[in-house]
């Protein structure tokens, strides 16, 4: 099996898996400590996508520091349609966590002007998480595509 | 280069474009008949991603047919690559404009309980909208995945 950068068991791979974590809990972070997010089911949604996020991404660094402690090579062909699935899903339901929430901070900031007083809603935490969601995305989607490349190029 | 169920050229490809040009076109058609859509941000953004989602499969739909009837082959490399970029920038943009609009939906019909006044907001037509919308990305994420198979099975 080729090895490209971000593979599994490679320095590079777990510092995307890393990266992932940290932004899905700096996500789930800003919007818990946001006033009044219980109210909108989009950003209860984020928290549970991005708390799937944080564990999906985080069994897979422990993984790749595993393997590189022990210098095994962890990517065989079932292992790797097992992480372009879990990678896959988490992806999507990221971005989709992600968009949901940017749909509601965009419609009350920008449609309803609700944001221009600043004691009415915590917009700008709002924001933040859902910034930092679009971050995890992006490195998520990056590993979900360099795993599909290695399970295809086999 | 391998050929797979929906690859460039051949029918299956062509009835998937034809189904993403449909949704899509079917998602517009919701939106704009909807009363007040243009107050919303992320439905002007979903009408506006559902025109580039048409655009892009109509123009693939056809490439199909004219491979189909002069029975050539278009899976170069170089078209596949394009291919690839092209669905997976409409797939993303799909299903960001599909999650945005159907978290307003929520936020309006569970969240707010806008929604149990029919007068008041058409719901049911921004709900079709989103439907629409979810089921043109899941066609168009169907296409992105086999071209990117292809690419990575060269």
């Amino acid at each position: 099996m080729k090895v490209f950068v971000g593979s599994p068991g490679s320095v590079s791979g777990m510092l995307l898996r890393i990266g992932q974590c940290l932004f899905a809990a700096g996500s789930i972070a800003a919007m818990v400590t946001a006033f009044g997010f219980s109210n909108f089911t989009a950003f209860c949604y984020l928290i549970a996508s991005m708390g799937l996020q944080v564990l999906w991404s985080f069994g897979l660094a422990c993984l790749d520091i595993y393997a590189l402690t022990t210098k095994r090579d962890i990517c065989s062909p079932v292992l790797v349609s097992l992480f372009v699935v879990g990678d896959w899903v988490t992806s999507t339901l990221s971005l989709a966590a992600a968009c949901s929430s940017s749909g509601i901070v965009v419609l009350y900031s920008r449609d309803l002007k609700f944001c221009n007083d600043p004691s009415q809603l915590p917009c700008v935490r709002y924001e933040l998480a859902a910034v930092l969601a679009f971050i995890a995305w992006f490195l998520i989607a990056i590993s979900s595509h360099i795993m599909f490349w290695i399970l295809a190029s086999v």
